[in-house]
């Protein structure tokens, strides 16, 4: 029986071992199948296809030509990593992608020996090569180290630092430039990568060490402006100036997409003796060879479900507005009463609703790039002058900005407004971009206001609320996702600063959540009720100011005090912990019990099950408080089938 | 009677409007008498000296040509700032530098219209510039915005962010880069110097828009040629093509202590048209004009008081071994068993002790510049490969990498040990140096051992503990200054993980500490015991894992348990809160009283003095549990008398 694979040069490839056991002649026929690939796998799965589809070539050639996983190969934010992970061992599991169990949409080390070191965030790839080499070079190994970054990766100060320490370095280290913004791109032809194998061969590298050594016996200024002028001559033909500055030996640019320009380019690197750092500039086409992906206008960066044929996603229709979309609303209607309000994003402006906002009033939103620090300094700065900035960022990026919020916004008290979208579970991006540190991180800082969304309609509140904040910082988180579908308000209101509410009047247990736990609090009030235990919910809103009367009075009129918030420890609960402790209040006695994501990394799943995982749904807050009533655990599981 | 001043010109100067009454000639002895007169100031209080002498012709030319405080100067760091503080209007309390209720160190939004924005970490200032600067245009106003910065800022990835995002926008913004690396100064001189001015000059300035507007009407290919051509010609020229590339219009260098250089460029530079950011890169030299400080390596960065006539700075006999030293020695002993163990510092090699394990090992140790966040996922690349890296970096400075911290290693758990420096109060530098935030940020992720020395024998162990820790990240942290004198240990012993331990056996107040406020916990029981309160000290050793073994049973023992700790909210004693409501030691009744620093900014002073507004000394902690056993307030403070 003939074989009716569409992948028959692929269907013989298990591991890299196998791929390079094919001519340089089948490669192109490999690349197409496995392109083929990914497209069927990810039409399954959704997630990201633009960026790997942009890889095919680059990926099919590393693997081919270095000896990984011995070679180190560090895919920068590693969502281009899927033909990667089809090529190394994971096929058979690659149309698990990103669901629960199944594989990450990222490198990961504990999945497999090819990812050396994992990536979600942008821009750590040259910081951790560079570790890879200088072990390498310590421990007297000859292994390649190679990564792979995008253009966009470029903007970070982060890759900024590692090629400023790389380039003073002689540590061997490849980094590949994955270049696909079409907007700046240098011309790429047949010329251009012609001077690319040239300047890429041993004969050229060879005189031009020559040349150096020979420079290095002239008295060092005349030496340095040697140096310098054979390097811009080279940079005005190639465009590498600015790598060459930085003590990198710059190849290209060259055909990302040509296996002929590729694999001679790259074994020239290979194979190139002495130490220090090469750049080889890739140009790379995003969502290439898949039409629908190559006219789109993101070129598939981030895709549901889709039909191969015509392209078209299967999204599901929203029951209720995304947070995301109701921010940006919400933050549009104030700065059209307010000029002084202004957008600030890094490098997300779909993703944080900001774009909206720039097309409104194109002179205040602002999309600094891949560049949180600079992004919340330069907030700073508008809001000591005067404005009233929205710095909206994820949760987890806001993370790279840390020191700029503590020295440049909390010290000074300045009052910079932080929109933290995607809060607590994020569901299929998983691990490395949980949103579970920002209530922690933030409510050690004195002065700062934090508040958190327990639906789309105190969002909008609270958009207005920070907007009214000029005297200090203030933060709102809201998490990934859709609302509540609860009725939204025609304006936001400014609330009470440092002033929860009460939803539900009770009498045994308290129940106070800060953050869209809310709800799963008043689910397992009903869990509770329904075993008559009168249960008071409340919703913090703030957990700093606190609401302490809020806070004393649930915790002296009920029998049991449980805090639900969708972050680890340190945070709200500590809050509430340390006053309840100041105040004396557990002097005498209080069951109280803090419910917070637990001491462990959650991975990519629905944000139902990462949240089951975590113990933070209805069922586990009722549970809680039966537990410290004293009901047995059987009693607690009987609530599960419950509420369920 | 004649004026017996040394500084006559000077002491006609309360602030920059006098300074821009003088004659251009004057500004020489101007200058003199101001580098004189901090030097004075200086030789008083100890302080950063060099760099602020570096900028003196700088200062006086920036107030004498903008029109400060309506046109915003922001200086880098800012350390450099005492010449800009004497000129304007707080040169009567430049003698209280520094010092407890005296003028800050650096600039301070809070001290003077003059610091439009306040620094002392590194590398905001452009961001924070661009943020007055669109702000500006915004609003339509005319004012400048003057940015300086010094060379070693530049390595900074957030440097390079701003300036990447300065350089694509069309606001106006002024950079002065102060540049006194000797070691890679390009030459300086009259011809030098003539190049800047021209091209500085209106002239040039409109001579080259000419031209690149011609350029614009040709096709994009051939126009980004004709530009890049004219651009790196400059740039062989004058050596700044690197800010050429990053979209900045660049002119130097220019000599920063030649005020004949430094007004007509200056001048050109602020009346210059058109919109973008420009760099003015200037050459100096750190500790200029004071003999002492231009011999001394290290150009007087920091220094105690001294003797203006010999340079001869009065430290103080040490009582016991300093932190630092400590922590350097202990690497290096296990260095010397374990060739596995490297040292990272960020630009900090004498304040961390790192330059005495590179003199031990010189392959073996790593100063990555400002670039902390490279330097850590350094360190996860290292760890990653095998190695056992000690990422040694100031608390405060720690913060910049919390997004590697997390990223990078506490999610891949990577056995990184952090080695916290200047954790806890830190005297003279201040607000924007307290090291008060680390136990929360680190205790809030999974996974991760803290770790805090109580006093350098402790410390010792704890760098051999850490260095033992292979299967997950670690960190440890200490104070800055002087330990206690206790006996030292030949060797560090790993320490059993998790395990805290009791120093002193009672039965009505448990004292828990957290850190160094141990010798304060110790001399608080004496005073209890004094009062016939029996107590028990318990040394935490860990705050993760948590000793909780220990923890219950010092609640289940004792009336009160009093947790003392050296940093803020959601730390330590947020750890031992929600273990103990946890596990329901809370619900029948536990007088707990978590000791932190208070929710608020302390300012620069001796440590003692900043514990004692933190409220965290001996007879803070005998006042809690006092207060906790219902003694009076008059109670408490009596015990105040006795232990201070």
């Amino acid at each position: 029986m003939a074989s009716t694979s569409t992948t028959p040069l692929l269907d013989r490839v298990h591991d890299p071992e196998d791929l390079r056991g094919l001519a340089d002649d089948d490669l192109r026929q490999l690349a197409d199948e496995l392109r083929q690939e990914v497209i069927d796998a990810v039409s399954h799965t959704g997630g990201h296809l633009g960026a790997g589809l942009g890889v095919v070539e680059l990926t099919v050639a590393i693997h081919y030509l270095f000896n990984t996983p011995k070679d180190r190969l560090i895919w920068d934010v590693s969502h281009q990593c899927y033909p990667h992970k089809v090529l190394t061992e994971r096929r058979d599991r690659i149309r698990t992608l990103r669901q629960g169990g199944g594989l990450s949409g990222f490198t990961s080390r504990k999945e497999s020996d090819y990812d050396p070191f994992g990536a979600a965030h942008s821009s750590t790839s040259i910081s951790a090569g560079l570790g890879f080499a200088v072990a390498r070079d310590l421990r007297g190994g000859d292994e390649n180290v190679v990564c792979v970054i995008g253009d966009g990766a470029m903007s970070a100060g982060m890759a900024y630092e590692a090629m400023n320490n790389a380039g003073a370095m002689n540590s061997r280290l490849i980094v590949i430039l994955n270049d696909n913004d079409m907007s700046i791109a240098p011309p790429v032809g047949a010329m251009s990568a012609y001077l690319s194998r040239t300047i890429s061969s041993r004969s050229y590298r060879t005189m031009r060490n020559a040349a150096r050594e020979l420079a290095d016996q002239f008295p060092r200024a005349f030496s340095t402006a040697a140096r310098r002028a054979e390097e811009y001559a080279r940079g005005l033909l190639t465009g590498g100036t600015l790598f060459e500055e930085m003590g990198f030996y710059y190849v290209g640019p060259i055909d990302g997409h040509n296996l002929d320009h590729l694999l001679p380019v790259l074994r020239n690197v290979r194979d190139a003796e002495g130490g220090g750092p090469i750049l080889v500039h890739c140009v790379t086409q995003k969502g290439k060879g898949y039409a629908p992906a190559e006219g789109s206008a993101d070129k598939y960066h981030g895709v549901a479900k889709f039909d191969v044929v015509t392209g078209k996603q299967s999204k599901p229709t929203p029951q209720a507005p995304q947070f995301t979309k109701v921010y940006a609303e919400s933050l549009i209607q104030e700065a059209e009463d307010d000029e002084r309000v202004v957008a600030v994003t890094a490098a997300m402006p779909g993703g944080t609703g900001v774009d909206k906002f720039t097309e409104r009033f194109p002179d205040r939103g602002f999309d600094v790039g891949i560049a949180e620090q600079h992004g919340v300094t330069f907030c700073g700065g508008l809001a000591a002058a005067g404005y009233r900035p929205f710095a909206t960022i994820y949760s987890t990026f806001l993370q790279r900005a840390y020191d700029q919020i503590v020295h440049d916004v909390a010290i000074q008290q300045l009052p910079v407004r932080f929109a933290i979208d995607r809060a607590g579970m994020v569901g299929a991006d998983g691990v490395t971009h949980q949103g579970s540190y920002d209530i922690t991180y933030l409510g050690t800082l004195p002065g700062f206001v934090l508040m958190a969304a327990a639906d789309e309609a105190e969002l909008k509140h609270m958009v207005a609320t920070a907007a009214s904040i000029d005297d200090r910082p203030s933060a709102l988180r809201y998490p990934r996702g859709e609302g509540f579908g609860v009725e939204m308000p025609s304006r936001g209101e400014p609330l009470a600063i440092g002033k929860g509410r009460v939803l539900r009047e009770g009498s045994t247990v308290a129940i106070l959540s800060y953050g869209t736990r809310l709800y799963e609090a008043l689910s397992a009030a009903d869990s509770l009720e329904a075993r008559g235990l009168s249960t008071t919910v409340a919703d913090a809103r703030f957990c700093k100011p606190l609401d302490t009367e809020l806070v004393e009075r649930l915790a002296r009129q009920h029998d049991v005090l449980v805090t639900v918030e969708e972050g680890a420890v340190g945070g709200f609960s500590a809050h509430v912990l340390t006053h309840l402790a100041r105040a004396g209040m557990l002097d005498r006695g209080l069951a109280v019990r803090p419910m917070t994501l637990p001491d462990a990394f959650i991975d990519h799943g629905k944000p139902y099950e990462q949240y089951e995982e975590a113990g933070l749904n209805a069922h586990h807050v009722a549970a809680q408080a039966l537990q410290a009533l004293g009901y047995s655990d059987a009693d607690a599981a009987l609530l599960r089938s419950v509420s369920a």
